[in-house]
């Protein structure tokens, strides 16, 4: 376990990972974070999985190189919060296939000792978690009182339901989907499509600081709409021109939305990684859950109203599979305009629900643990 | 006036074109199509403008190369069709700046003899509707009983209106919208940037043979995507995977839907030009339409439930408008599946509704006449 200069940590897995698609990743490294502090009966701690552009630094702090940067959810985890890291001891780690810290495309191969680049094997939502669970084991957490994440995170706390439901007490899955349907696929597809075809994407042989800037940079273009709605985006730009007040005339970007889609195409190439890119996707692409045979933990499944990526039916439809199954579920669609960022931009009320659900939890595995005592 | 073999014709227009954006373009070719014939009274004739991807060929029979193709409308301009060609002298003429015979960006520059690439100058919808009025000059076209259009047809219906108030009976606008909103601006942003980062585009000096191929079909991708809807894509496709029972694990084209998209986007590539895409999407962003003041024709509004791109609230917002300016406005929003591309896909009930709409306005306009000549 080697410790960064603080915030994340990397830690190299002592088994190998044997993946869904067959093949075998040996001495796979795990960046981290860890916040709040495990109780002794180890019953507090709560796993955040992080969706496809995110990492280990879920709340405020120092990051990996010390300076201090915003977490992704630094509005949902951290002291007196939804998830109050001075009750709960919250794990954080950055996915398999990731670009943060965890072993991924851009890791060096064992046997070479070069980047892996595409011969890095396809990962599914299902092998991310199998590293969480490694991960926890090495940090001698057994249990966790809840599996929480949205997007591509949310995916992975469904997952956590299905291959360790004895390891969890709950599961938090917002905005997200128990399978893409085909226009999801058909946007990751069109991203995918944009990098490939970047001559400098060299069949994922680019150098750490020669990326194919303009094709991820275009994924990240198709992404952003269909992360935001027509009425955020309405409300948001409109028609505005940016710094002029009639058109040019010319292949400029002209429209605010225009300039906006540009800044978070450049800006993304600066904190991502184009192969890591390929692999998120397609792990979420390959993603088609439903629940196990077995007990099932308590699910808490949040949607948002204006979200088209993963809209509200998809979150029916897995409470609807959970229902069938006699699960304790509980459901809420909020209503907001942010589409399916909200899961990002809307902390206070799906933080309520968040925090009551955690409570509630915790409050049922004491009154558990008591009757069992007793 | 050079004949082509069979099909469409192409004009040369005797003035210059002024643009909206202050240019001027000399010799300016319109390639047009003509089916039935011209009433003595001049008061049978339709013009139809096509969308984005169209041209003249709005009915069946040969095209230009005497090969018999579909008409782009097949099913609703023709013989005893809704728009019938027995009783209707129906026009039809690539748009300015198209691909298909009227001067574009690939056309010869006078100057030079080379083609225009970039140097073309930007056009508007009204730049397109002025060469059409042009062109109805040449063909001795007084007056249209309507003029009728799809998606960017439409806002040459629209715009029509405006510009040649005097001229037109009546229009049809299909699909359409006023003015494209901030997230159908992102998309066809989204396109533009893929074909400008295809190194084959070469400043937009490629050779028709050399396309930036890539681009240009990433960029239809997108549009495809945006042209059907959620439910038709699922329906159409879901998660079926293609010539295959498992995953791949691999980065190949797996699920239907990406063989779908590919192919789509390799099939335009071969009969569309990358040049023309990006000015035909950048008049659709310009396009920022208002009823003029004085007089107006009548207006058949529709939309379809699910199309997405210009959604079923656009065509409201024009009916609200025109309302408000006391215009006679039919509108009706047709319950499909099939999203953006329902104005092509269903002919049965457009039609129908067209077509009744065509018999009222020229009833409307003989009874007219007939109080006129009394």
């Amino acid at each position: 376990m080697t410790a960064a200069a603080s915030g994340a940590v990397t830690l190299t897995l002592e088994e190998a990972v044997r993946l869904t698609g067959g093949r075998t990743l040996e001495d796979v490294e795990v960046a981290y974070e860890t916040f709040g502090t495990l109780d002794p009966d180890g019953g507090n701690a709560v796993l955040v999985c992080h969706a496809l552009s995110g990492d280990a630094h879920v709340a405020a702090g120092p990051g990996t190189d010390g300076t201090p940067r915003p977490g992704w959810w630094e509005e949902i985890v951290g002291p007196g919060l939804a998830i109050d890291t001075t009750r709960y001891f919250v794990v954080c780690a950055n996915v398999l296939g990731g670009c943060s810290g965890t072993t991924g495309p851009g890791s060096a191969r064992p046997a070479s000792g070069e980047p892996w680049g595409l011969r890095f094997p396809l990962v599914t939502v299902e092998d991310m978690v199998d590293v969480q669970a490694r991960l926890l084991d090495a940090l001698g957490v057994e249990r966790l009182l809840a599996v929480v994440g949205g997007s591509m995170g949310g995916m992975q706390a469904l997952s956590w339901a299905s291959r360790y439901p004895e390891r969890i007490d709950a599961v938090v899955a917002a905005a997200t989907t128990a399978h893409l349907g085909a226009q999801a696929i058909a946007f990751n597809e069109v991203g995918r499509a944009a990098i490939l075809a970047d001559p400098a994407f060299a069949g994922g042989d680019y150098a750490p600081d020669a990326q194919p800037a303009e094709g991820l940079a275009i994924a990240r273009m198709v992404g952003h709409i269909t992360y935001l709605s027509q009425e955020s985006m309405r409300s948001k730009f409109g028609r505005r021109l940016r710094d002029r007040d009639e058109h040019a005339f010319d292949f400029v970007s002209e429209f605010e939305v225009e300039s906006y889609l540009a800044y978070q195409g450049r800006r993304f190439v600066e904190r991502f990684d184009a192969n890591t890119y390929l692999y998120m996707t397609k792990a979420m692409d390959y993603f088609d859950w439903t629940p196990p045979a077995g007990p099932l933990p308590r699910f808490l499944v949040l949607s948002f109203s204006s979200d088209w990526l993963f809209p509200t039916a998809h979150s029916r439809e897995i409470v609807r599979t959970l229902l069938a199954r006699g699960a304790d579920v509980t459901f809420a669609e909020i209503d907001s305009p942010y589409g399916h960022d909200a899961f990002l931009l809307e902390p206070e009320r799906q933080g309520a629900l968040i925090g009551a659900f955690l409570d509630r939890t915790r409050a049922q595995r004491i009154a558990s643990a008591e009757r069992s005592a007793s």
